[in-house]
């Protein structure tokens, strides 16, 4: 397949790089303000040199590579709320070409579903997003192979970030200001956390896969009841310990509520995963409860689902 | 979809049961001595109504099924080494039809999967079989939505009544006798439990996920390496638990070697999953480790697995 990469982040850079190992070819590369096009394939070291030494991935402008000649357009520009802008009109660009669509941006799908699938329909492309949940678990096709209807509930730890502060400010005994400023020297955290402990993150990942549960209706951020664990004290941890028990920002989807928040579970639950680890739970009608876990996050690791679901394109 | 279901036992029953769930109609049943045959679609209760009373299905013989409107044949019957018959046959029947194939009986996957493939290249029916590795758990269909070639080893726990068996030994103290006989009582290990304490049936899991992953060459059960829990000192145990450590029975899949036997691993390892459980680490060239677990066995649980599979037959 032929691919264009919208986004120089770590996704869409390992989509760069690893695209060759999967048998495709990246045609074009655009971040916010310049982009790569060559119809032969782009040279990976070449775009990522330049976009080090100077800033930008090449001479063209961001739309050139939306005008450029691929199969699949990945979307890997940031997550933005409301309106999903710019993604959201480049997905909506690729599918009046006709072209297949495979998003790591949780923006288009978690705020603007409706609209999506909408534009699906009446466009030959298709549009995939198993890197928007839990990056290289299998959390959407799992629920595309049981069958939606067939899972009651879906529950799990969806951030890596907020889930490491908490495995550290327990085991060690440490403040949440203090292990969250080790997260960043560290990189776990951004400089600015807030996306990640207050909750945000993992309730855009719930609401996606609400909404491929319930298919009809729609769910956006503002349907979710959501708290972070900013707020959460040390003592709350320790209390936790005692009782054998211990503290993790759980999301969980169940019929028509999407909820996150910090929950106390037993230390040997399944759910106690540690560090950035993630893992979700599928709660079905016959099978009891599946659990899928793995790194939920990172460049090559979202890149890996990014890649499974271009090998389910048509 | 019409579904023939071959084999009346625990997953056959479950397909019978759940078929009209998921929107499927079983149009033919067979046991080993007899069938029910309705195009317009069997009655599940008045079938197994007439199993438990008179121990037949209906008055139609086992080939009749075969013959019967079908898409898709469900071959639920024992599983065999050797020539895998009779499963190995009705699979050969079907495809010969151009009808799909979904297995949940592991034998023709395990023993013949090379004369599998070539009479599939030969037909316009497919061959799936989710249900022949770790029940519900997507252990195959995840190895499809990698990519066999980004996949460097699996490994796991695939058999739930040896998994039992090690954990209340350890968990209890109990000698491998005294838990071999309260696994009996409650139903977990067979009168006959060999095929699960020998390592035996997790080696076919095995085989079949090397099958899958190396795409070209073919593995049957004598390239195993296998050495089951039925010799196993309850002293090993204690030791292993003097160290933090626990003793499993893993499975594991690495290049062309496919190796069956009880484990030292750390008590706090996500293998070390307890009773009837089943887990699975798949080791990624991109991804780290992903780990799928849920149970691994019981008839409504591998029923979800054919379901699953037949929900993905074009």
């Amino acid at each position: 397949m032929n691919i264009a990469v919208m986004g120089a982040g770590a996704v869409g850079t390992a989509v760069l790089e690893l695209a060759a190992q999967y048998g495709h070819t990246v045609t074009a590369m655009a971040d916010s303000s310049s982009a790569a096009v060559d119809p032969d394939g782009l040279d990976p070291a070449a775009v990522l040199d330049r976009k080090s030494s100077e800033g930008i991935v090449g001479d063209a402008d961001p739309e050139d590579a939306l005008d450029a000649s691929y199969d699949v357009l990945v979307e890997a520009t940031p997550t933005t709320l409301g309106d999903a802008q710019p993604g959201f009109g480049y997905l909506e660009a690729a599918l009046k070409r006709d072209r297949h669509v495979v998003l790591a941006n949780k923006g288009p799908v978690a705020e603007r579903y409706g609209d999506l699938r909408d534009l699906e329909a009446d466009s030959e492309g298709e549009v995939r997003f198993e890197a928007t949940v839990g990056g290289a678990i299998p959390v959407l096709s799992t629920i595309e192979s049981f069958g939606p209807d067939q899972i009651t509930t879906v529950r799990g730890v969806l951030n890596g970030t907020a889930n490491f502060i908490l495995s550290r400010m327990q085991n060690e005994g440490l403040s949440y200001e203090h292990v969250l400023a080790e997260a960043q020297d560290l990189g776990v955290a951004e400089a600015d956390p807030s996306f990640d402990v207050e909750g945000t993150d993992a309730a855009l990942k719930c609401v996606i896969v609400a909404n491929v549960l319930q298919n009809g209706k729609e769910f956006t951020l503002d349907d979710a009841t959501v708290e972070g664990i900013h707020e959460l004290p040390a003592s709350a941890l320790d209390l936790a310990d005692e009782d054998g028990q211990t503290i993790r920002l759980v999301g969980e989807v169940t019929g028509d509520t999407v909820r996150v928040g910090p929950r106390l579970i037993p230390e040997n639950s399944a759910l106690a995963v540690s560090g950035t680890q993630n893992i979700v739970q599928f709660e079905t009608t016959y099978a009891g409860s599946l659990y899928n876990s793995g790194r939920g996050a990172g460049g090559p690791e979202t890149a890996t689902a990014v890649f499974a679901d271009i090998g389910h394109l048509d």
